[in-house]
């Protein structure tokens, strides 16, 4: 039996016109933009963009979002964690501000690891986490990350391994040879109109989380005024087929539903950023950390809890917190920077390395309470600190940023420190502040405030 | 005032979230398109391809489709008949087999313009035809009329007038500087899955069409078995879209629904074509032309109203018939071809010019009436015999082809011949002989005929 040449055209035309894809359509069109050449277009970029917005229109049923999924997580080199005998968790976040609850939860689940080795002396849990870099409003950890003296986040996947035996987590970025299908996908979505689709931003994904081999994952999506889907129906719908997806492969899925309506935490930024964790990881609880240890704490307790080291995520979240509290993370955090390259000596004294040429002290201009704010547009002005990135490539500051003094409902007196913005260029400053008192709400009464966990997603 | 910038993203973003698009978004699209460079690429074929799949599921009103095919048709060069102080009008067909009525129509239409000239000596009506070539299943007009030696359908714009002047008529090919918008979205319609758009080929068949300069347009729009569009619905659809964008822009527009259930005449081909006409305008009317004699003058007949000759169209169709019969029709197409370069001497014995090297005549197996085809595969059967190309720019062969011997619902004898086949490659033979065979339908019982003429839309 020879199987029938499918060709891409037909794939889009099934799609147009709402016809249900199968497996064999969905695999060959993926084969064809991974395997095409400059000489032979076996796929062009216009019928790519044009099947891309075919999906978007008409969307995916189950078994095509999980088809598609598992055709780009095999596009290139996949992670295989077997040899290891370990059991493989991630955390996943749709991208927030001020959020760096990976360089927690990472160390955390890195000593929940280390506490219990394998027979074969591997930790009992690892955390192979591949993270991203700042784009739009959002912050990236690798970013974050490189912030970090000497820092490589650039592993191949033996060193990857390797480094997971060592330290029960690694803090990598992607590599061209990992789903290189989301590669071409992602670069072209962007600038065709394609982005959004709730089935496209599924695949991407999960294509790459799942090519870190994992028995189980957690995802943090993100709702309101910070958060990449703009209503709270859009965000969950997004959970539920990242979770069915998820499931689908064999893969332990979570999703919970967290609150993005002011930065996560103290510092939004970089450099800043790690600092805050090292303090927390260090026994250092500063007020305005406490959303980010409460958050990190829950999503590390569902990690806890699904590597079966716990009964419930609740004793996960327990267990999380004594973990930090201990000083154990903070162990596990110096050993997997140490063995990715990092000088730790910076960790003894993080606020020294805070060096930003300028900074300005936002005021409140009125007595109140902090009301509200569009956390994008404080993601926005972080950014155009020097934070983030108006395109892919461009260089971040290690140092922009801002500090938050007021949380949302806090009291403020007239006069009070709101934030303090930081820029390696003092020409900076002026639009953020601008940006940031334009968003920053103080009323005479105290607002409602949202839950910081709004909903957990399961496959039941 | 400055105008705003309008990037093409947005313009995508807008329709793909079913958003009516504003006139400045459309042309700023389509000029992105026109002043593209490879150094430069205001918009990239990905992004062309994207709004192509947007408007192909999420529609236009006829506001966005008359702005659309505005900005198609001053896209690049139009033909200008201010000048020529004349009645302008012409037909388009969306294609069929064997339908050769535009060399009937142009000749009959020229010889009214010429019968009743203006006070500046000009044909009352002038015919700027532009036409296509072969593609697919269905015939070119462009093809048929280059079997005539010498004769060059390459004129340019002021020949274009030139010939109108002097002839009533003329019979041209597209060229690079008309509508360029539409070379750059036909060539990636066509293979980005957006090819069947009812507003997309509106856009496409009107922008052309205006650009001609036109006081008035008769649409023949196929339905049947043969038809482009696959239902009668759709092409319904199509003619209403069409109508609508013409009447929108001043032209007055009529469309005529017509069954394209069988080749429409005695030959289907290139040169065939060609001599079948002249037999009809040297007053030869073989029984298997009587369909294409009464729909080419239902047509001219029509335009002839459009243009004030006639009180009714069917005064104009009798007109018509009196114009052909008369000669008159074959003086201004001797004047035509000779205005542009052809050798008008073949038209003595045109038989004698029919030179294919391999004929087959197919015969029918068993008794009864000729009762259904698909006439697609009857087209498809014509093109591989050689007279239709496979992709643009293939050669065609002047004498490929077929002759009918029967038309639906004709009573025939076992052994009778249905078909003649003609190639200049009697390799070619095998595969339309069998295409044809398994198409051919004959019952025992007289079939139901449709009608000629289905339905005619016009604006209200």
């Amino acid at each position: 039996m020879t199987q029938p040449i499918i060709h891409p055209i037909d794939v889009i035309l099934h799609k147009r016109d709402g016809l249900v894809l199968n497996d064999a359509e969905i695999q060959a069109f993926i084969r064809a933009i991974v395997e095409r050449t400059a000489e032979n277009q076996l796929v062009t970029d216009a019928q790519i963009a044009s099947f891309l917005m075919a999906v978007f229109q008409r969307g995916l049923n189950p078994q095509e979002l999980a088809t598609l999924t598992q055709a780009m997580r095999y596009s290139g080199d996949t992670f295989d964690a077997a040899p290891l005998h370990t059991f493989t968790i991630d955390k996943h976040s749709t991208g927030g501000v001020g959020d760096k609850t990976s360089l927690l939860i990472a160390p955390t689940l890195a000593a929940a690891g280390l506490a219990h080795l394998t027979p074969a002396g591997v930790p009992g849990i690892c955390v192979p986490m591949i993270s991203g870099r700042s784009l739009g409003h959002t912050g990236g950890t690798l970013d974050k990350l490189e912030t970090i003296p000497g820092f490589n986040t650039q592993l191949n996947l033996t060193q990857l391994a390797g480094t997971l035996r060592k330290c029960g987590a690694a803090l990598i970025g992607q590599t061209p040879r990992i789903v290189p299908a989301d590669r071409t996908l992602y670069a072209l979505r962007d600038h065709t109109g394609t982005v959004e689709s709730p089935f496209l931003i599924t695949a991407s994904i999960m294509s790459k989380k799942l090519a870190e081999s994992l028995n189980a994952l957690v995802l943090d999506v993100k709702v309101g005024s910070g958060a990449f889907m703009p209503t709270y129906e859009q965000s969950k719908f997004l959970a539920q087929l990242m979770v069915q997806t998820g499931e689908s492969s064999g893969t332990r899925t979570v999703a919970l539903l967290t609150s993005m309506d002011q930065p996560l935490g103290r510092f939004s930024g970089n450099w800043v950023e790690v600092w805050e964790c090292i303090d927390i990881m260090q026994g250092q609880r500063h007020a305005m950390s406490h959303d980010l240890i409460e958050i990190s704490n829950i999503l590390s307790g569902w990690m806890l809890h699904l590597a079966g080291r716990t009964t419930t995520p609740e004793e996960g979240a327990t267990l999380a917190d004594q973990i930090l509290q201990s000083g154990e993370a903070y162990k596990a955090w110096l050993k997997i920077i140490a063995a990715q390259g990092g000088d730790t000596s910076i960790f003894q004294n993080p606020s020294a390395f805070h060096k930003p040429k300028a900074s300005r002290i936002l005021k409140a201009e009125t007595s109140g309470y902090l009301a509200s704010m569009d956390c994008k547009q404080v993601g926005w002005a972080v950014q155009r600190l020097g934070a983030g990135r108006a395109k892919p490539g461009d260089p971040v500051s290690a140092h922009a940023g801002i500090e938050m003094h007021a949380k949302l409902g806090d009291k403020l007196e007239a006069g009070q420190p709101l934030a303090t913005l930081f820029s390696e260029d003092p020409a900076l400053l002026d639009e953020p502040e601008h940006m940031l008192r334009e968003t920053l709400e103080i009323t005479a009464a105290p607002p409602a405030l949202q839950p910081l966990i709004h909903e957990i997603v399961t496959k039941n």
